[in-house]
C-alpha cells in the first residue's frame, strides 16, 4: 500500500489470486480523519464538474458497483458520496431478492435494464455479483450452474466497457467485529431500529462462506475493463475518500469533452443579444447585478 | 403575499382564474439573500431528514412536478434543492419530446410509469403538463383533443393522491427579461454554450402565448389534492428557499411514522451483543471510539 493513488492501492490486479486476509480493513495508512473530510469534499466537488462534462458529452458513461456484507456502509456510500452529484443523470439501483418475474428470465436480465445512457452515471447497490454470492453461499442454485456466471459476468461487462460504458466496482471490506458494532448502534438509533431482523445476526455464522465467494468473484471478475477494488471499510471516513478519489481519477482519465456549440456564437450574440443592450443598457446592467 | 409560510402565499386556489400578470417574477418581499441562502440550507436538511422517515415509513410517496419556460430554473432547483436528497429513494424523470413508443399511447402511460413508488419521491423535471402547454401552443395536436385533457390529468392526479402520493407542482415564474439575461450567460460560459439553440431565441415569439397556456393549466389544476403554486423565480435565491420551504411543509404535515422494530430489540441485544461485551469490553469500547 505504497502507491501514489488509493486507485492503484486498491485495485485487484487482473488474474491474481486474492486472499481477504491479506487486506486490513482498519487500514488507514497516514491518512488522518481531518485531512481525509476535507479531500473528500474537494473530490466530490470535482465530481460534480465532472459528471457535469459527461453529460454534455453524451459519449461515454460510468456504472459503479458497490458490494459489502450488511452493514458494510452501502448506503453511506450512495448518501455521502454519490448524494453529491447532480441527482439528474445519476440513477441509483437497489438489487435486492429478485421479483418473480426477474426470476423468470437470466440473472442479467434486471441488471442490463438498469445500466447507464450514455452522459449518466448509474450507482448499483449490490449487483449482479449476488448471483456469486449469495447464491452460492446459500445453494440457491446448483453450482454447475453459478460457477457459469464468472465468465457471463465478465462477457456482459466487456461489452458494457467496448460501447463506452466505465466500470468501477467497488467491494466495501469491513471487520466481522466491526459489523457487530454497527449492528449495536442500530438497536441504539430509534430512526434506523425497525429494519432489524434477526437474520442479520444468523447470517453471521456464514462469514467465512462470504469470505471465500468474494475472494472468487475479485479473482475472476477484477478485469482491465472493470476493475475489482478492495476498499478498506472500518474507517468510514477512509472508505469515503478511496472510492471518491477513484471515482475522480477515473472520470480524469476518461479526457471528456463537452461538444462545441452547434451555432455561431457572435451572430446570435449579435441578433438577439445587442439591440436589447442599447435599448435599455443601464437598467438591464443594473437589474443583472442584482438578480444573482 | 402577506401569508406567514411562503407555502400559502404562492398556492393557487382551486378553481380561481389566474391572471399571471398579478404574479411578480421578481418578488422578494422582506427576504434578504444571505438569510434566505441560510434558511434553504436547513431546511434542505430537514428535508433528508424527513425524506428518511417516509421512506422507513414505505406508505407514502412525494411527486414534485417542475414547469417552466427555457431558463426557468427547473435544473437549477434538482441540482440546488433536489441534490440535497439522499439520490436513493429519489428519482429524476425528465420528460422531452415523445418518442415514437410513447406516443403511440396515452399520454399519460410514460408519466405513469415513473409515479414515486411507497416511500419515495420522484421529480418531474417537465411534466404532463407539457400536453397541456406545448401541445397547445404549437397546435400538435387538436384543440377537441388537449381541451379534454384538464379533467384527464385532474383524475389521475386524484388517483394517485388516493392511494397515497402527495403531490406538489411548481410554476417557475421568470420574467421575458430574465430569460434573454440568462441565455446571455449561456452565451458566456464555454461550459454551457453547446446547448445553445436558435430555437431557444425563436421560441421568445410564443411567450404570451405560453403565458394564456400556463394560466389555464393554473387555474384547471390547482386542486385540494395537487395544488399548483407560481414561485417567482427571477431570484434563484427566492426560488429555492421557497420551493425548499413548500416541500419540508408539505412532508412535516404528512406526519409521517417510523415503523416499529419487528424483533423485541432488548432480546437482540442480550443474545447477541452482551456476551461480545463481556469477553472483551475493554478492547471493543476502545475500538467503537476510534473508528468513526
Amino acid at each position: 500500500m505504497t502507491g501514489k493513488h488509493l486507485i492503484e492501492d486498491f485495485r485487484v490486479p487482473p488474474g491474481k489470486r486474492v486472499r481477504l486476509t491479506d487486506f486490513d480493513p482498519a487500514f488507514k495508512g497516514k491518512h488522518s480523519k481531518s485531512h481525509a473530510l476535507r479531500k473528500t469534499q474537494e473530490l466530490c466537488a470535482s465530481m460534480g464538474e465532472l459528471q457535469q462534462k459527461l453529460f454534455a458529452e453524451r459519449k461515454r458513461s460510468l456504472l459503479v458497483c458497490l458490494q459489502a456484507l450488511d452493514a458494510g456502509g452501502k448506503d453511506g456510500v450512495v448518501k455521502h458520496v454519490i448524494g453529491s452529484m447532480n441527482p439528474d443523470g445519476c440513477d441509483v439501483a437497489n438489487f435486492k431478492e429478485p421479483t418473480p418475474e426477474e426470476l423468470a428470465h437470466d440473472f442479467l436480465w434486471r441488471v442490463e435494464a438498469k445500466t447507464p445512457k450514455r452522459g449518466e452515471i448509474a450507482i448499483f447497490n449490490r449487483s449482479h455479483y449476488e448471483d456469486v454470492l449469495i447464491v452460492r453461499v446459500h445453494n440457491l442454485v446448483p453450482k454447475e450452474v453459478w460457477s457459469k456466471r464468472y465468465d457471463q459476468i465478465n462477457d456482459f461487462e466487456r461489452r458494457l466497457a467496448a460501447n463506452g460504458t466505465h466500470i468501477l466496482k467497488f467491494f466495501l471490506h469491513i471487520s466481522k467485529e466491526e459489523q457487530l458494532r454497527r449492528f449495536e448502534q442500530r438497536l441504539d438509533d430509534p430512526t434506523k431500529r425497525w429494519k432489524i431482523s434477526e437474520s442479520d445476526y444468523t447470517e453471521r455464522e456464514y462469514w467465512d462462506d462470504y469470505g471465500r465467494a468474494y475472494e472468487d468473484a475479485l479473482a475472476k471478475c477484477s478485469t482491465g475493463d472493470a476493475p475489482w477494488f478492495v476498499i478498506p471499510a472500518d474507517y468510514k471516513w477512509l472508505r469515503d475518500m478511496a472510492i471518491s478519489e477513484i471515482i475522480v481519477k477515473t472520470l480524469e482519465s476518461m479526457n471528456i469533452q463537452v461538444p462545441k456549440p452547434t451555432v455561431n456564437i457572435e451572430d446570435i450574440r449579435r441578433k438577439y443579444h445587442s439591440a436589447a443592450k442599447q435599448d435599455k443598457h443601464g437598467e438591464a446592467r443594473h437589474k443583472r447585478r442584482t438578480r444573482t
